[in-house]
């Protein structure tokens, strides 16, 4: 119990479908609370992501280059055998709003239960960032909207091959 | 920004009047997280607290004792300056319900604002404690309710000498 | 546990200072879920309320006149005792609004853990209710606004004689 | 209006796919209020349920095995108009945490506006089941985790049989 | 910025799959506070809408017959892009629930930061509505409940036709 | 109904105690929104503000100079009614948090009530305000931390008067 915080491995699960500037604001202040950060792109491609896990993993690791103690995963099956298995103690979550909230209590609640020796830890969302996901950025990316500031430029370029601004002729 | 975590210390700040369970969950769980935790009781003698300072400090003196890596102090003024003044870069938290998420938003902006060095970092309360506060606690107290299983030992018995039960003739 | 629901007692605890037709609502409602409700007037003088626990009883026994199994009582003290005291095996309350479902769930889990064999029972505002408070029906009252059609005849009343609408002088 | 409320017919409808220790939880507390509470299985096979109609009433008869108050149906159509049909007075709902709330509130306000005479009653979820869901329960069993303690043993048999434990090879 | 209000030109977009009473009660209040106010149905013919977009602004433009200040079109792409292309400066919406509110909140951000020039003004659900959706209101017709009160005339109709009412053999 | 929306008069009313840039961004914003725009501070010196009507004003005065359609009044009694006297048919209010949603709801719903032809129209808080409150400036300030940034200069300079920083002999 009186571990050395050096030891302490984190995760930070997610989709990354894409990755946002509020993820990587997460990532930023997460990292210096433990001695690793292992950042994990779940792999969910069942329910149709617009990027594929090679791609979302590619994007996190452009992203945290030269940050030292971040490492950029995969996973599947269930968080808390996951987290287990890589030796984390912590799983780090962040939150934006209520409804994140109840979801995170339920998750947490539920992960303490199956593994009550690894902790949830939350980090609330910076204030410019409350109000990002990555699905209104998908959704605004789709419809043409600008979403520089949003993302950071690998993902901003990435979007922006999949979904080309319609021509003068629309 | 890479620190080595160890050296990572942490303010659990608050009014413990008195220290339930549900604070001392939060301890257990929060000081296997950081290098060292300070709990720092706030010095709120003008609202008239149930227990002086004094006493909050020695109940938690009594119910942390063993942890090594655990301090009680005690503070006024801004949280965020008194805990740049202890080299502390995390401010630890805990959240119960809906209602203390809106406050601990709040107060962890204002905190961001003012020392954005300093990362607050809010861990859940466990189910057995949600409905826990000291507030209740000492309603429970007042009106001759068994608050066992609620608070550690020491918090127990100053309560009863604070509330004595009346006797038989009332 | 097969209880015969005839015997099913049931409190509903409250302040009703005064007495709103939000209150009368749920009286209403939840005497057809029981074999007997006792209405029960919480003793808190040193709140300073509005009305006395006399006058507030009073109110309520004009309003529920004729309705067979509804009682009017008062108590102090821990509610759960109370409640067993009097035989009763449910607790009834109303919610309106997030804010009151966060502080009766709190005290919910309190009461079960002090008197497990005593079930809280909630029952939702009816829509016209909604924003009905006792708070803010003294607070209109006080500021010389219409509060008919808000509380029943008896409570109004009383209501118009602790605050005189102003003369043409004022 | 002032019934005998040893007539006083309870549905509790839901999904129940599958049925949860919550669930049970809330059959065993409700039972005690009504005269009758029946359990009622929403018969949803378009939204491609994990186990079908028939098999959600038979583990909810193995678990209510000997509470002679309770009796198993089945449902589709308005709730409102059904429960009406079985003589009932009463539909009983739980409630886990704030989003529930606002959903049921919605739900209650239109089966009051549908059938004025029926009344919803809410009883919380225990502090043990406050994150139990039949969803997340069948992601755990899904990928493999343990879900014994969170269902009955009726229910933890049968998702054996459906997400059989992967062998030493995977 | 000192605009002549009279050429305030607000937009209140939606699915309005179909209109309801609580849509008609704010098309009532918010064409009182514009110069203008123009219902736009978003064109999601790709979300299987039960009505499609002509259906939906006929249903509209039956029941703002004599309204003169209100005019109904029709959008897809980015609702802020569109707003300005309208020459509006509001978008108008109605908050019924928190769910609501942390939604609108997400959605206002974003097109705020699309368009600063461009304000969300939020009125809330009058009491009657406050559990009114399109979504309730489907369900509730497919059933072969009553909606009558919950829409217009011109909707129910259309609803009728769409689900007819069982015939005695059912 | 079809009013001439230049004519439309609004009051955003409040304590202002005091004004923060919270306010000052719903004031600029709503100010565009209307043909006239009046901040009407609430007279409530039983309360022990720490600045009397006058000062509040003052300050008020001061941030809005130069803005024509706005104008600073005062108020005590009820709000609806007070609305009414001045020609208003609106009522301005700005919501930041889950907390703020509710009591405004209650009571937007009961001014609908007293007056059902003043409309209450809400703001969200701008992102960098959304952790604003009067009360929370007054106690930054009072504890000797920066306020610059959360409130205009006419208001810093006030507080720096009330709370001159501790000398170094503290």
């Amino acid at each position: 119990m009186s571990l050395s915080t050096d030891s302490v491995v984190a995760i930070y699960p997610g989709s990354f479908d894409p990755l946002t500037n509020g993820h990587l604001d997460l990532i930023h202040r997460g990292r210096g609370l433990v001695g690793k950060l292992i950042v994990s792109v779940l792999n969910n491609e069942a329910k149709q992501p617009l990027f594929n896990v090679e791609e979302r993993m590619d994007m996190l690791r452009e992203a945290v280059a030269g940050m030292e103690n971040v490492e950029i995963d995969t996973f599947d099956g269930l968080l808390a055998e996951y987290a287990a298995s890589r030796g984390a103690s912590v799983i780090l979550r962040g939150i934006r709003a209520i409804s994140d909230y109840e979801y995170e209590l339920q998750m947490a609640l539920m992960n303490r239960r199956l593994r009550p020796d690894i902790e949830t830890m939350f980090l609330l969302a910076g204030e410019g960032n409350s109000f990002l996901s990555s699905r209104l950025v998908k959704e605004v990316a789709r419809l043409g909207g600008n979403v520089s500031g949003l993302v950071p430029a690998a993902v901003e370029r990435r979007l922006a091959a999949r979904f080309p601004m319609p021509g003068p002729g629309k």
